[in-house]
């Protein structure tokens, strides 16, 4: 056969093509570099659908995780790193530990700057971990993938993807200092779009709006020194200089989980696609929890979590809660890990794991006492249930002003609130119409949408897997500085030209002026002497 | 009956509102102000689809039209205007002939704006009778309209939704002047985004950067004078000073018929949804066609069409075209309706009309000679023909231009072309594989999308007249002012600030350095004084 193959080029050539063509018929292969924590939760359900429709995924991830465990769906290609699952597990708790302590402003911030440092520390390890598993990165590179699927919030993927050179995907929900904008080239002006941790709507009045230019300088200097230890390891890796923002650049698609019931409108690219609500789906609600409900009566239940990452709260604030949740006459399901506070109320169950998106679409569901991360949001959002909001980190303080701003829901200080606070917040979001109201509206926007977001995820990345990236989406202001972009060299030299012929105006009039005054002088002065 | 609702408000209220529920599930109330020519044929085959959904479809238009024709599918509000078809008629061929005539620069420029001028005249003549027919707009105010679709590029259609309080969605290609994107604050860089009438691409070099911003300037000025009798007309109206922008301000929706793979990348506003292509559904190719086709044995054929609107040419240059078609082996389907030039060779068939889009959907199409109205364009793309522009005025020659920069067609001068160029730009397009390819590429790419443009289309206007607008889409930048958006304040007030503080801190170290050195001069004077 091989001999055949040798003697007839042609023939090898059109078996290949044949080959390339069926492998393509029958779905493609996608490489997968997830971001762990919550983020995986949601990217998990696109990587679902994209197995349904026939793809082969291929999913590269540290050994030690926190939610990203091996499956029999995908090709899980699970790679050693140094730390254990303890030291991982505890570095997240003691961050958390420091995000709910009181203190003195500056101490909370040291401290929790110091575990976000700790944390990102770890990942950056785990990136020059895969990077440098040279067995694992020579499969990737025979592997021949058609993209890569990576959440660039941690920019391992994006890394990689460059040295495949394979076109990528991006899944996120947005990257600090509004890099995920300054790498699409998209509009971001500073007077209608509030800035991260600023708590802005987009109304703000001048000082709110001196606040978000403020907050926007840190972005110049700071960030890249947060994304330094990748640009090092990715200019190692790829043998030459790259900083984040150029290997961002090369993304063919950003999938954003934004949506403008949540989000304020703004200006967008075409390479940036709006999936807000992807993750929404719902399943059947599992029997157990389906008698919890049915058994809550007239009056209903509330679903409270503070997200899948919170496994304990100080004892303190847990008793300062549960105080509040016996004040209402719902049955409160509380997703709660930590020692059950000795006060909890009869009419509060707290549960290790609770199908949160299937409980919050039940007609009976209240209210919704969340952290404020966007996932949870969004699925107060798709089921139009309003919500008492205590952010805890990152962008759950936004969101939780986002929520408020539309009057779905309450938000709390979770260090400042009392168990009166919560009560109250709670009884205001059941009982006051208006946010029902509100929610109810958010929700009827947000579910009248031409395509499913998760649809939508899915055909963008078929796309650049079909097409080999996106390139008729990427405008040509990836290929001018930042002068050429806000055309300051042309209106330098328009106005330089117009300054020119100014003076070369002025100049001539002056000469001719001049001219006709020695003349008239000349012509005078004769006249003069004569009559002299 | 009269009697028991008036004695039982409740239950009359209850029947109104039944009544209400009902008629919306039955379908919503459209009103359609459209805009006559080639605007109106893809328009109608949106409202078509919304028909086909149950909507109530009320179409406003003068008698005196081009395309827009009553028909029993739609109710049809004609209402008289003072000039007759003929005049209509003339005025446009009259344009037509001043287009195609050869002369100076400035004596054409002259005349095609005179042409203008007098078409546009028109249109405002029609706008004002429909306004100040009161009887009709009596019958509108009653109507309870759901939504107001209409094309904004004469806006006529805009002023009656403020009149009637009810949402607007817009269907265009675009405003002169950038209005569009003025209106929906849109970023609209000169760096990368070409202005009309450039003929650039989104690639520029220094020189057409700023020949792009120069084009800009008469934005400032020129359309404000051109749209100054619709902000005459709106005032009157609605007895309040309002401008053009003004208006425009208020859509919901802009139905933009754009697409990546023939328009450059760009940043779009959440309320523009791009739709190119919306109209380029097929249907069953008449018999009559067909068999010509058919006939046209392995050459195939090329479709000829100057638009709908070009009914004659000058004989001169029909003479020219009949002599270079003569010179291609495949068969040729002119649609002419003018005198038959007298060297029409055998393979050409002049037709008074042809179904465009089915003719290029054939795989027997070999070529496709179009004007370059965005309409053809995009038929063009959707079936994959390769094309020969002869662009005649408006976005025409900006089109060709973006057709030929995307190596998918070859632009002809109309003016200036000879039988030689028109023959040699057919055989290019239909020889040169890479003029296929290249039209190939950006077919598959256009067509590879998540639901089909009219699809879109009607889900939004759908969307607004159930949601009673999208306020949710409009960005917070339409309540600041210029100096606002752009942070001017901001950026004054931070520099401001800056600058006080450095000159406090020069004060106050100069004031310490002085205290200092007069107290050294005052420790050391007496010294001196003692050292003497």
């Amino acid at each position: 056969m091989a001999q055949v193959l040798n003697a007839y080029p042609q023939v090898t050539a059109a078996l290949l093509l044949l080959l390339s063509v069926l492998s393509l018929a029958a779905g493609g292969k996608l490489l997968v570099v997830p971001v762990d924590g919550s983020h995986w939760l949601s990217m998990r359900e696109l990587l679902d659908a994209l197995k349904q429709k026939g793809h082969e995924i291929v999913i590269v991830a540290p050994e030690i995780t926190m939610f990203i465990k091996p499956t029999k769906n995908f090709v899980m290609k699970m790679y050693p790193v140094p730390s254990t699952q303890e030291e991982m597990d505890e570095n997240f708790q003691q961050f958390l530990r420091d995000v709910l302590q009181e203190g003195s402003f500056l101490e909370r911030f040291l401290k929790v700057y110091e575990g976000m440092k700790r944390v990102s520390d770890l990942a950056v390890s785990s990136c020059a971990h895969l990077l440098h598993n040279k067995e694992l990165v020579r499969y990737l590179e025979e592997s021949k993938f058609d993209a890569v699927l990576t959440d660039p919030v941690l920019p391992c993927g994006p890394i990689l993807a460059e040295h495949l050179s394979v076109p990528s995907v991006y899944f996120l929900r947005g990257i600090p200092c509004g890099l995920d904008f300054e790498a699409t080239q998209c509009p971001n002006p500073p007077s209608y779009v509030p800035r991260a941790f600023t708590e802005h709507t987009d109304h703000m009045n001048f000082l709110q709006r001196v606040k978000n230019l403020i907050f926007e300088i840190p972005n110049y200097f700071l960030c890249d020194f947060a994304f330094q230890p990748y640009a090092k390891l990715a200019s190692e890796f790829l043998g030459r200089d790259v900083t984040v923002p150029d290997l961002l650049r090369q993304a063919s698609i950003w999938l954003l989980r934004l949506d403008f019931v949540f989000d304020y409108p703004r200006p967008l690219m075409p390479n940036i696609i709006a999936i807000g609500g992807v993750h929404c789906a719902h399943k059947k609600l599992p029997q157990e929890f389906e008698a919890i409900v049915n058994a809550s009566g007239e009056h209903g239940i509330i679903v409270f979590s503070l997200g899948s990452m919170v496994s304990e709260i100080p004892m303190k604030k847990a008793k300062e809660i549960a105080e509040a949740l016996g004040s209402v006459p719902q049955t409160v399901l509380w997703r709660y890990t930590g020692e059950a506070p000795p006060n909890l109320p009869k009419n509060v169950k707290l549960v290790k794991w609770l199908p949160q998106n299937d409980l919050l679409a039940h007609p009976k569901t209240r209210a919704f006492i969340t952290h404020g991360g966007s996932h949870g949001v969004y699925e107060g959002i798709c089921n139009a249930v309003p919500m008492v909001l205590m952010p805890l980190f990152g962008d759950q303080m936004d969101n939780a002003k986002r929520v408020e701003s539309r009057g779905a829901g309450v938000t709390l200080n979770i260090l400042e609130m009392t168990s009166k606070d919560i009560s109250a917040a709670l009884k205001a979001v059941i009982n006051d119409k208006k946010y029902k109201e509100n929610i109810k509206r958010l929700s009827d926007l947000h579910l009248d949408r031409p395509i499913h977001p998760l649809d939508l995820a899915v055909h963008w990345v078929e796309f650049v897997m079909r097409h080999k990236g996106a390139p008729h989406l990427r405008p040509a202001a990836h290929d001018l500085n930042w002068i050429q972009y806000h055309s300051l060299d042309v209106i330098a030299f328009l106005l330089a030209v117009v300054l020119l012929s100014l003076f070369i105006s002025v100049k001539c009039c002056l000469f001719c002026c001049r001219r006709c005054c020695f003349k008239k002088g000349r012509t005078r002065k004769p006249t003069k002497s004569k009559s002299h």
